[in-house]
């Protein structure tokens, strides 16, 4: 194995080569042999193919311990080939189903095995990620069961490969950094830009269309902008409500650069706030950067989705946030680990995570402050550059 | 049962009874008692709920002969509640599973069946689709197995409720037309916008933003631009590379508008092509020409395929397409039925389809001509407005 996720050999070896390593340790630990890999998200780190793969789940990723093989079809051979040139990644379009190549290629890898006198096919231990579809779990069933070779035993696993990349490399850290630089200069230009009378749709549209314009390639996800009562739904659509004077806009919103996301929330008002939106807008930015504060490693997800509630119940907002204080982001928007109640495990350094605290209070309005950033070797690294003081438009 | 597809009654009594009651009556015939339905796209049909929905699949909903719920959190809850308002869907987000959720509703189910003297709880049969994750099918086994109810059998159906998807109402077909007009307009902004010096991403950029401030909610998928010789990869992501004169260029782009795709492809020129250029286009021109005028209930996606393909050849391109001709378009970008060498069944009226033949010289250039339409009771309406003439820039 050439390197950790902290280490840096791996800008000298390749991060593939890296990163494949790391797959070989954990399936190595686990008594795999040999892993499939289907999760697109997975298939573009492991390979670290710039600019190859789109939305579409098209592609199987097959990993052993002396290969892996990346089946996909024509329409991105091309693409897959260039982008795998002297790197670990062999690419195959053969026409076939990725049930049928996986079966194929373990035989093949079984025969050569047997022939080497390596361990026999029959323990051969296939891993699997359990985000696969039941169908293709079915057809690979089937497809294993037809292959000549003995069918090998699946080993179903959860958050296989996810776990892995909770732990970025600082090569990773510099696109996370470069995806939020051009979410920052959005937020610069939409508050210069709205004011009230406009539709939230107009404003996200403005927002968007300056974040693909400096330098994003695409959306992390699609944004929010939310205007008194909406912002009471964490998840409002924008629509042809307007903005008016003396309401509180939430902006939720992420751009994806050299491949990987960035997520912040912004909550900017419309004309002097009253009280009670001041009150709110201080008891979330003192969870916010209290959180911020306390994250280091060792502290679990669990604690700091705690400390946030209670900061929030300290100031009157006792369980108006909802959901929980935050996701881990990189080439996915939700990746591990998530800073919720539900999350024991201590914290990493290479961890990158989101810091959300909202309050909301349906039928008025809500409010949430979002950062995000990377779990250091004694603290916490805020990507996020923008203010958290009030915003008065 | 209220009414099929082709009838007017579904604005009569509302889209999602109708919907949910040709689901109940496919599951009568596949004797399945309770359906669970886990694909977003699929729940948006079903409760035909408008701007509630984004891209996570958050939400299950159950589905019975007397009943409709929809399980979300609290994210989506007050959306949902609103657009369910004097519907036939309740919005349950209590905090547990979607596992826990579905074997309380049946353990509750049972128990009032067994109270009417309904078949008994033992021959219940749940209805789930195949595109389920693995890891939540296990979830799901373990959570049956855990309930106080007797265990129902799970019969896994694949493309359940994307078959019934594929007959468009009238009120869908509308719909798509309107995504189809934006994404004309747009075409046409782009050829006036376009000329050589500009990047693939440019012109990219500027199509997106177009669609965006014309009507579009979204985007059907990521835009294909991709001029020489990146047009021979059909997937091609727009980059860096510079339109030059005497080159095509593919453009390749859709728009959601009214929660439905749009899809349609142009190949342009930038001055005057030549003679290879001239004939690939024709190829592709008359492939796609004399599909439409083949395309009728009746005939199967094979045929159009096969059909296209000969014409391609009968040009001196055999082989030179790979990819099949078309697919279904709705809701999602890619529906049932496909127009591929796969699909012997008839096409029905109420199918919608794109007809996209394409050639692809490696190295050399690449084109398709894609235009998207609904099969009629005697033949097929092309949405597409834009012209089939070469557009010379």
């Amino acid at each position: 194995m050439c390197c950790s996720a902290d280490s840096a050999a791996c800008a000298q070896t390749g991060a593939s080569a890296c990163r494949l390593d790391r797959l070989r340790a954990a399936c190595a630990d686990a008594g795999i042999d040999a892993f499939l890999v289907r999760d697109t998200s997975n298939i573009a780190w492991l390979t670290a193919f710039d600019g190859v793969f789109d939305d579409e789940g098209a592609h199987a990723l097959l990993v052993t311990p002396r290969a892996a093989v990346l089946h996909t079809d024509s329409r991105y051979a091309d693409a897959a080939r260039v982008a795998a040139a002297d790197g670990p990644v062999a690419v195959d379009d053969a026409r076939k189903t990725h049930a049928k190549f996986v079966a194929d290629a373990l035989g093949n890898r079984c025969d050569a095995a047997n022939a080497e006198g390596d361990a026999p096919a029959a323990s051969l231990v296939l891993g699997i990620e359990d985000s696969l579809a039941l169908g293709e779990f079915r057809a690979l069933e089937a497809a294993l069961v037809e292959a000549p070779a003995e069918v090998p035993r699946l080993h179903e696993t959860s958050r296989f490969v996810l776990d892995l990349r909770a732990v970025k490399e600082p090569s990773e850290v510099a696109r996370l950094r470069a995806a939020q630089a051009v979410t920052d200069a959005a937020f610069a230009h939409i508050v210069a830009f709205m004011r009230p009378g406009m539709t939230e749709r107009e404003v996200q549209i403005e927002l968007e269309d300056f974040m693909r314009r400096h330098g994003a390639e695409g959306l992390a996800f699609p944004s929010i902008v939310a205007t008194g009562p909406n912002g009471a739904s964490p998840h409002a659509i924008p629509g042809a409500t307007r903005l008016e004077a003396g309401q509180c806009v939430v902006l939720d919103f992420g751009a994806r650069a050299c491949g990987y996301c960035s997520d912040m929330t912004r909550t900017v008002f419309l004309g002097e706030p009253d009280e009670r939106l001041r009150a709110a807008y201080e008891a979330i930015r003192q969870a916010n950067e209290q959180v911020e504060a306390a994250l280091r490693p060792g502290v679990t997800g669990k604690d700091m989705h705690e400390l946030a509630e209670r900061v929030l119940a300290d100031h009157g907002f006792a369980g108006k946030m909802g959901h929980s204080l935050g996701h881990g982001v990189g080439i996915d928007i939700h990746e591990e680990p998530n800073l919720s109640p539900r999350n024991p495990h201590p914290l990493v350094p290479g961890n990158v995570v989101t810091v959300e605290p909202g309050v909301y209070l349906s039928g008025e309005f809500g409010m949430r402050l979002e950062d995000f950033g990377v779990i250091t070797h004694d603290g916490f690294a805020v990507f996020t550059q923008s203010t958290h003081d009030m915003v008065i438009i």
